[in-house]
């Protein structure tokens, strides 16, 4: 690792934190689509982009896009991005340090010029808090935006075009944020957001597959009674017969290897402590890297609630909310980034993402790859979410070997 | 049954019609402690009360009280209650029939004087809605109301004391509202706001105890995480721990007679599809006729509780918020109440109360027996709580048969 590097690190780390402190709630990290602090976020990645010899535009799905010329003037172009937007109460590096490792990366070309441009984007929405539906920026880019997405409320019943606007952008506008069809490629550095890279002691790792997701929505309704008053075997008990499922899935979906279903969310009506719960929503995730085992998994979760609700006596409603593929990363580009890992004595783990990102957007367009940076503690969406400052340098480093390889590749 | 019997039963199920109208909420039945509405209530109860040769006051607790006097001037009283509070959203019947067939009571003497008077008491407070305690009108009778109860608040900041002079009333009058030692006792009518009756396809009840109450909060702690990119194994998931609990709850509660256990309250947090839970607030609510085993049923709930979290690298932390007694209902009355039952040919089933009332409050004091008449669908606490009015007019002729042995006692 040279001083350069580590010193670029330490620099992309300390804008990672700079930029947390842009939010829309006091003390905490919040930054939603085009929300007012993205403005001050813009003018600081601007700054950056255009010292490190970047023409900057803002296309108008508000992604901040810096263009670093190649060699040639009708070179063709490679994308390094990541989201710029945040769930609320976020930490500082989710997404946010993909942006600032494609910045440091043309940072650590000091000038030079590869055989393709290279531009950096940050994209305005990945996370879906605002509108309830992600990847809107790089959905944007990748040129998949659906128009129906622009008519989508937030809380207080503005639509994505009026936050558009209100952003001094214009949403009839979009399509030109588009990439054209010759593009090279795209990387996107993105912190792990898990235990697994930590548990290996791997400071890095290479994204395989993005797992596909499920997400249904169940309701157990039963009858509300009083508690003291109604004999256990006389009860129709939401709240129970949800829990039975709950401790079902999980152990089902421990005996699958690689699966993970997840009930997060539970609402119980009328949720008082002496009432017998007479109805109770929870929420079901399920991923895999892949689709056959996912798709059985939800399948067998929802006969289970079907049983377990049969048996009980209540009734079973459910809703698929989300039926998501697995994706697979290019395997070109997943294996030059596995030879600049090598070439740089780190081992290379390849990892599944269980999460979304916007590389398996973009990656409908272009070959792309990701590579993963270890979570400290496995923690994100949380504000002491955090990055080791020797790990960010060795994936600058890999980056810097990656772009080497990509301009000696014939292509 | 007479007919004059029928008519005061159809009666008194339209004054509890009426009476659902004075509401703090539109639509719905919703009185707590005092509130506006409960001089509507007041208002109506005094005109009937009146009308059957009552002498009506409102003591200083919120209570009205209706003396019709006995056959001498310095006769002891009997008591005939319930409550005229209300929990948000209630149905018609839940105390104030009780009161309403006090009432009626006292209208079938048609001014015949008994050995004793009789008070008939609408409490102010039973539920615990507003202030979270419960019982104030019955407490301020039994002359148990411990004083430091006036300084609790509602959700507005306003405390029980303040919500008394807002009423017209004192609170450091409220002494005067005790009853001296010179009661005959005390009967509660009150609807049995469950499903046992009904399945044995009987209208009537005898009270033989109240169960007694154990409430537990337990909270089991984890790692809120990513549910994407947390393996199965790695996770410590609160609301899995502790839907394990729940069911389990539910399983070993059915194993003992008699015994009924509740998880009606479950918070978790984050509480989103995609997150792992952190933490998971749950309720436990247990209840016996006898102590040992609702004592023993807790206890063990907890060692489940602390064993699961324990096995799931969980944190667990518990309070007990409440721990009451079975109260048993005096032998003498509950005696007279079932020869007043098959004097009338009602075969007289002795039932546990599984919810609490006025009268083991009231007891404290004097002998107190409770009749239940059946509820329909077994529901309460519901807009659509309902009665037979056969089983009123039943109840009522009880009522009619249980003074007059009352009257022929010795004492």
């Amino acid at each position: 690792m040279t001083v350069a590097t580590s010193a670029r690190a330490t620099e992309a780390v300390r804008r990672c934190r700079l930029l947390a402190a842009c939010s829309e709630a006091p003390g905490v990290t919040t930054r939603t689509f085009l929300s007012p602090p993205m403005r001050d976020v813009h003018a600081h990645v601007t700054q950056w982009m255009q010292a490190a010899g970047m023409a900057v535009s803002i296309d108008h799905a508000g992604n901040i896009r810096g263009v670093y010329a190649g060699a040639t003037a009708g070179a063709r172009r490679f994308f390094i991005g990541s989201h710029l937007d945040t769930v609320p109460g976020a930490g500082a590096f989710d997404g946010v340090l993909g942006v600032m490792l494609g910045i440091a990366l043309v940072e650590s070309l000091d000038g030079r010029r590869l055989p393709f441009a290279i531009e950096v984007v940050g994209f305005s929405e990945e996370e879906g808090v605002r509108f309830g539906v992600p990847f809107i920026g790089s959905r944007a880019l990748a040129g998949t935006l659906d128009r129906d997405i622009l008519e989508r409320r937030d809380a207080q019943g503005r639509t994505v075009a009026d936050a558009i606007r209100a952003y001094g952008l214009d949403p009839s506008r979009i399509p030109e944020a588009a990439v054209d069809g010759h593009a090279v490629g795209y990387l996107e550095f993105h912190i792990e957001q898990g235990p697994v890279l930590e548990s290996r002691k791997l400071p890095l790792g290479v994204v395989s597959r993005i797992a596909g997701q499920t997400r249904v929505t169940l309701t157990f309704t039963g009858t509300a009674g009083h508690a003291g008053t109604t004999p256990m075997h006389m009860r129709r008990d939401a709240l129970a017969g949800a829990a039975e499922w709950i401790a079902a899935v999980e152990r089902t979906a421990s005996q699958v290897p690689d699966l993970v279903a997840t009930v997060g969310r539970i609402e119980t009506e009328p949720n008082a402590a002496n009432v017998i719960a007479g109805k109770c929503v929870v929420s079901l995730d399920v991923r895999h890297w892949n689709n056959s085992p996912r798709a059985r998994a939800a399948g067998e979760a929802v006969t289970l609630a079907r049983d377990i609700a049969a048996r009980r006596g209540l009734r079973l409603d459910y809703e698929i909310r989300l039926d998501a593929p697995a994706f697979a990363m290019d395997t070109v580009l997943t294996a030059l980034l596995e030879r600049a890992l090598s070439d740089g004595g780190v081992s290379a783990l390849r990892v599944v993402s269980g999460a979304g990102h916007d590389a398996m957007i973009v990656g409908l367009r272009m070959p792309a790859a990701i590579l993963f940076l270890r979570s400290l503690g496995g923690l994100s969406h949380h504000p002491d979410e955090a990055v080791d400052e020797g790990d960010v340098a060795g994936a600058l480093a890999v980056g810097v070997r990656f772009l080497d390889l990509l301009a000696a590749e014939p292509s």
